[in-house]
């Protein structure tokens, strides 16, 4: 570790990127923890006052809104980085680097009171497969997955390094949208899971908690935005896991907030056999 | 409130019935915070201590057994109730009623890393149906359920009263031993979860979060005991909900700890309809 320090202090350029991939990070978990404060209050005023009036949930739909100001804030505070963001697209403010931001990601959860969603904060100088920082945090349970580009990633300061599962664990896009195909994956594994936040869960894939995540809807209407994948994209790529659209070509991405892709993320090459 | 009090205390014999389950439900909630507290201390050494070393989970696959110790020693030291455990069967104390014990109900999640497990309570002096006192609580976020028989059913202190949302949410149970049924099932409504806590997701139905928890298995191989059900079973019933079994029929279970049975659990009758 000292050794390879030196190494980069010698090699001058190395050494002020990561530290500036650090800085990021850093940047990161400032927003994530504010969003997180922020809902945290929300989230116990909201089932204070209106539980029993259904989960129409409308005091918290706009959580993603106040989360996503919150983050843009912050980013624009201290850098000059472009934004891509779901709800507002992207706004360019002349950087070299973007920063792509899904402020809450499984907000369908949130706003039904499923205690099981994320931030996700990525950066990129380039498309989806240039992202040099992911950052993924659970809001409800403070974990925490992060990875640098060359760099590993980490889980709650783990190392991440998957092993597929002897019984697979699979989680499984379903429901009325859900491409046929998504059926017959479900019923391959001993356990299937659906937990609506995909950022979570392709996070959970890179840390060897799941084997596959997989989401195919039809004419890919629900499938995923750059936006919710960036950042585990990131974290499973440094695990040593990969991403594969619906055709299981390897994944790419332009910085594009409306462009979909289906998607098989696992955690081993072994796991993409049982999909052929 | 006053004027049923009174009328309580006229009455005696009612006042003591009620008295004695909201001592039951006391002791449940101790405990509850019993097992959290030791299985955060777990859950954080754990993550600490194996993490790369693979999902095999050895040193936490014992959290069950411990849970249980837990809680039997607490319900034997205070009361004469039987006690009926998943693990440990039936504990005939000569007691008139019987505590049913599902210690973690969503072991998997525990063992794995998926943050959504609970612990599930339940007294009745009779079978299934006639459960009077039923005690749920998320593990991960503190969320807890909570019911007296003809009080009513309540979440984090407030009363639950559950309408079918306008797109239908749906928890199906999943993977190779779930019968095919629930494939079909799970191509219905806008969302789908599986979340791996029959207990929770019961008791979701029964908050309106969830709109039906449906598990069909080959042969009920893998469908739910009574310690499984018994708790959520009654905060949905007293919520205005109904579980029925595979055959569409109201349910009920004998104190049997092997017994299996398949389920859907419907937060209004109307939801049953979309199975027929």
């Amino acid at each position: 570790m000292d050794a390879q320090y030196r190494l980069k202090t010698f090699l001058t350029l190395p050494i002020i990127t990561i530290t500036m991939e650090n800085e990021i990070l850093k940047l990161f978990e400032r927003c994530a923890e504010e969003v997180q404060t922020d809902l945290k209050t929300l989230r116990s005023r909201y089932y204070g006052d209106t539980m029993g009036m259904g989960a129409d949930g409308t005091p918290i739909k706009k959580i993603d809104e106040r989360a996503e100001k919150t983050v843009i804030e912050n980013i624009e505070r201290e850098t000059d980085f472009n934004i891509l963001s779901e709800e507002r697209g992207l706004i360019d403010r002349g950087g070299d680097g973007t920063v792509i931001l899904d402020p809450i990601d499984g907000t369908s959860n949130a706003v039904l009171g499923i205690p099981f969603y994320c931030i996700s904060l990525a950066y990129t100088e380039g498309t989806l497969r240039d992202t040099e920082v992911g950052y993924v945090r659970n809001i409800i349970d403070d974990t925490e997955y992060r990875a640098v580009s060359g760099e590993g990633s980490y889980m709650n300061g783990h190392r991440l390094d998957p092993k597929p599962n002897d019984e697979y664990n699979f989680s499984v896009y379903m429901g009325k949208e859900a491409h046929p195909e998504s059926f017959e994956v479900a019923s391959i594994p001993r356990r299937v899971r659906s937990l609506g936040s995909a950022a979570l869960e392709i996070s959970m894939v890179a840390a060897g908690i799941l084997d596959l995540y997989f989401m195919k809807t039809y004419e890919q209407r629900r499938s995923l935005r750059i936006t919710d994948l960036a950042a585990s994209f990131l974290i499973l790529k440094e695990a040593g896991g990969e991403i594969y659209d619906g055709d299981l070509d390897p994944l790419d991405m332009e910085l594009d907030p409306k462009g979909r892709k289906d998607i098989a993320a696992v955690n081993h090459g072994s796991v993409l056999e049982v999909l052929k």
